[in-house]
């Protein structure tokens, strides 16, 4: 099959990939559409050792599924983590932690940049009918921005600021406007300000961010000028949530949380199917974020267009 | 007047100190006792900027009060923040962080290493006839110590760790062993295993710390090599709680807080009445702790006493 491999950080088109086969209770999916993030750019730069399948982000149809032959023909999106079941982060819950996890297209399980790819039954939800493919396939970023309010009440009333307007700020923009909170947004480009503006959402520019006035500031860009600027703009007793993974290590002032009472909460991915129900009510419009589409032979110059500075959603298509 | 004075980090002892009058719903107190903590320690390193009179753990007597001539001869302990009142952090309840405050023995107010300090009256609690100067004395880093449950539930099923069992490790402790939720310390000396024994306190040798967990980390050493323990410790989605100041600036793995969903809140001074309340009860016993007793006169020998390594509480008598 076709697919874009990458090996000691070289992405290369492939047309000879073996097809991968379904492994008892798993499904195997032809992938429709799928959408490059900043950890599929980030592991070609070397980030996180991975060789194989990149991509993660996908929507698909259920072709072959031993174990439940009734689900073929499902149009699905899927949640990337795949844990053991038996060890103890699985048996408390903590299944998205579990040491010996696969994750799709990230950790020792082929992704989603391919004609076909395979997950558990059990990480596949099926799409409602009234959501497009160019919807359901922002299921999987969607839900990592809901992961926010898993980890922390937003009350309507918190003064609440992101930082960074990309694919996933904006995303999380879109979410958190819907809490009626006192939002902004720190948009770098003016494609993001038009973006946010589309759907009312306040942004402001990086020299206008108030000092020491959010209750919650929102980290989304993975740099450590973002961090910097988020620690700046968080009050005393205040949350940084931090939603980007960061190059290397970061100099932080442990001291300044400490006297400030800061709190910093890493988050990572979230549930799907509050996701789907959003999309579904039509409540989020991701499809606004869509900067170009690729057939999947032309998978590099999609990820050099995704590369770009202020680049949106770039989605490689499946044909 | 006596006292400990600060100068370009050099601590000296006067007798030719004015006493502080009081300014306008303060009263002036004569110190009885006063215990020398780390951020005094750290104040004459030069950590923070401050000259002036030291000290901020105390408990003395109420001898002049204008505006409350029948709060004389009260035995108090007092809260060591003075807020403006009228700043919008103020009016919003963080008056411990009021930008304008001054804080005693720390920013801009004279402190407990003196025969006389002066604290407003809504800042002092009277100290229970059962509770001895001995015990009082600790109210302050006692009240630092339940600050942590104000900012996060302890569980009952909680795994808790405490890294470090000096003076403030030992206090939190006490408290956060009566929650009944599974407590292990990092205890480096011998006195210190010792001193948790007598509490029925499970210790642990550092190289024995299970690595991912203990849903909640209480980093009480204000080292960066605590800092990594307490990182190596946590469970994914766990909860580090910083009690601790650092010398300088720290390198953090920013990425693999977010990749394990870890939270990082720092925590600073804490509730009176609640510390008052248990020591009165007889549920934590802090008068184990004290190392040793000198006159204001030996302070400059307390300090060094108090910077030996595993030294615990040193306080300061004014007789």
């Amino acid at each position: 099959m076709q697919a874009l491999w990458l090996q000691n950080q070289q992405l290369t088109y492939k047309n000879d990939i073996p097809t991968p086969d379904p492994l008892f209770g798993e499904a195997q999916v032809r992938v429709r559409l799928a959408g490059i993030c900043a950890t599929d750019l980030g592991l070609v730069k070397g980030y996180y050792p991975y060789n194989g399948i990149l991509g993660h982000e996908f929507v698909g149809d259920i072709v072959f599924a031993p174990n439940a032959p009734d689900k073929i023909g499902e149009r699905v999106v899927g949640e990337i983590n795949v844990p053991c079941g038996t060890c103890h982060f699985c048996k408390t819950g903590l299944t998205n932690h579990c040491k010996r996890r696969t994750v799709l297209g990230i950790l020792n399980r082929s992704g989603a940049f391919a004609e076909y790819l395979c997950l558990p039954l059990k990480n596949l939800h099926p799409v409602p009918a009234t959501v497009s493919d160019d919807l359901a396939v922002f299921t999987e970023p969607l839900a990592a921005a809901l992961q926010i309010q898993e980890q922390r009440s937003i009350h309507p009333t918190d003064r609440v600021l992101i930082v960074g307007a990309g694919r996933l700020g904006q995303l999380i923009a879109q979410t958190l406007i819907l809490t009626g909170c006192q939002l902004q947004v720190v948009a770098r480009y003016q494609k993001q300000r038009e973006l946010l503006a589309t759907r009312q959402i306040p942004w402001v520019y990086e020299q206008a961010v108030s000092e020491k006035f959010f209750d919650l500031v929102i980290e989304a860009t993975g740099t450590s000028s973002g961090f910097a600027m988020a620690r700046q703009a968080v009050r005393p007793q205040g949350t940084i949530i931090l939603k980007s993974t960061y190059k290397g290590e970061t100099t932080v002032n442990l001291s300044s949380l400490v006297t400030e009472e800061i709190n910093v909460i890493g988050s990572r991915c979230g549930p799907f199917a509050p996701a789907l129900r959003l999309l579904e009510r039509g409540l989020i419009d991701p499809a606004l974020l869509i900067e170009e589409k690729f057939p999947l032979e032309k998978g590099l110059q999609a990820f050099e267009r995704a590369g770009q500075p202020g680049a949106l959603k770039v989605l490689l298509q499946m044909t």
